[in-house]
């Protein structure tokens, strides 16, 4: 039995990140994959816990060898999620939580056509526009209209989670997790032939 | 939005009949779907409640229009379930479970192929046979082997339940039914109109 794969995506301000947090605190037998980034660590964060940290030409090399199973460039920094880290939670029967955008979904998508593929709403205009206000986003107008453009591909996803409630998300989310480790694709067999009739 | 179809099966003694009761009497917006059927009522069945009684040859008349999504002959009786009553209920956005054999799925999967198929697992052969013989079952030998043959045909199936504990069985079987309802196909595109940046 191998564990599945769960992206995760959502525009800013979604509550995306206190949803993923919550999911792998309360639930067993899921975690997180842990990334390649070319930035430097902030205080506090660990190595190969927070992100594997790595320079630029290093990560030039893993783009080269074809290791990453996603990466991209965001604000002068490269992030990237090796496809062995991927393979081998899945191995150990680890469902992985995949917390990227639009994007990388897409590039997990072609290479893993069975990953589970969730988007994260915001549940209105002004709740959203609140949300970044509060976090005090800068161009929020322009941040408004990208979460915009984000939410119109989510047919791209194979479901979709509106975070009305945190609670009622965490919930939906497992049921998700929880109907995927349901699949008859995961059952095992063997379970069957000791049903045998030898009566 | 409409509602989903959920087939569920499972071999005699599996315990699938407790398990649907349970979530259609816990769960909102989920409905058995009535069935047709040539069998006279027994004492306290009501019409259009428990079944729709009607005689041989009403059924036959029905089977010639082609207005079964499924039928089968039982015991001498002949049992079926009309498009007309699934399609009604799909359409007030109600999810319809259906309690039908393995050639009674396939023929939905073969009219509605989104429908959900969900087989039910005895939880062990020792654990069959018991509930079998408490039943009171006749040729409890032919019953397993029929069980044997029907768990066989699983992998036909969307998803594969063991019928372990009963709670977690009815937990499972609504997570299902959720991430149905959370599908990206499901999602109202109207409520990201609403998000249009008019800012």
């Amino acid at each position: 039995m191998k564990g599945s794969l769960i992206v995760v995506s959502a525009p800013s301000g979604a509550g995306k990140t206190t949803l993923c947090n919550a999911i792998v605190k309360d639930f067993d037998r899921i975690a997180f994959s842990v990334s390649y980034t070319t930035r430097r660590p902030r205080e506090g964060e660990i190595e190969g816990v927070d992100y594997y940290f790595v320079d630029e030409k290093r990560f030039r090399e893993m783009i080269q060898r074809e290791e990453f199973a996603e990466w991209a460039m965001v604000h002068g920094n490269l992030y990237g999620t090796a496809k062995k880290t991927l393979n081998d939670l899945m191995e150990r029967n680890i469902d992985v939580l995949l917390d990227i955008d639009v994007q990388g979904a897409k590039q997990i998508k072609a290479l893993y056509p069975e990953a589970v593929l969730v988007f994260i709403m915001p549940p209105s205009f002004e709740e959203l526009k609140e949300r970044l206000f509060r976090r005090g986003a800068e161009n929020l107008d322009l941040r408004l209209k990208r979460a915009f453009e984000e939410m119109r591909e989510y047919s791209f996803y194979d479901y979709v989670i509106i975070n009305d409630s945190l609670e009622k998300a965490i919930s939906d989310l497992k049921s998700i997790i929880i109907s995927e480790r349901l699949r008859s694709k995961r059952f095992d067999p063997e379970f069957i032939d000791r049903f045998y009739p030898i009566v």
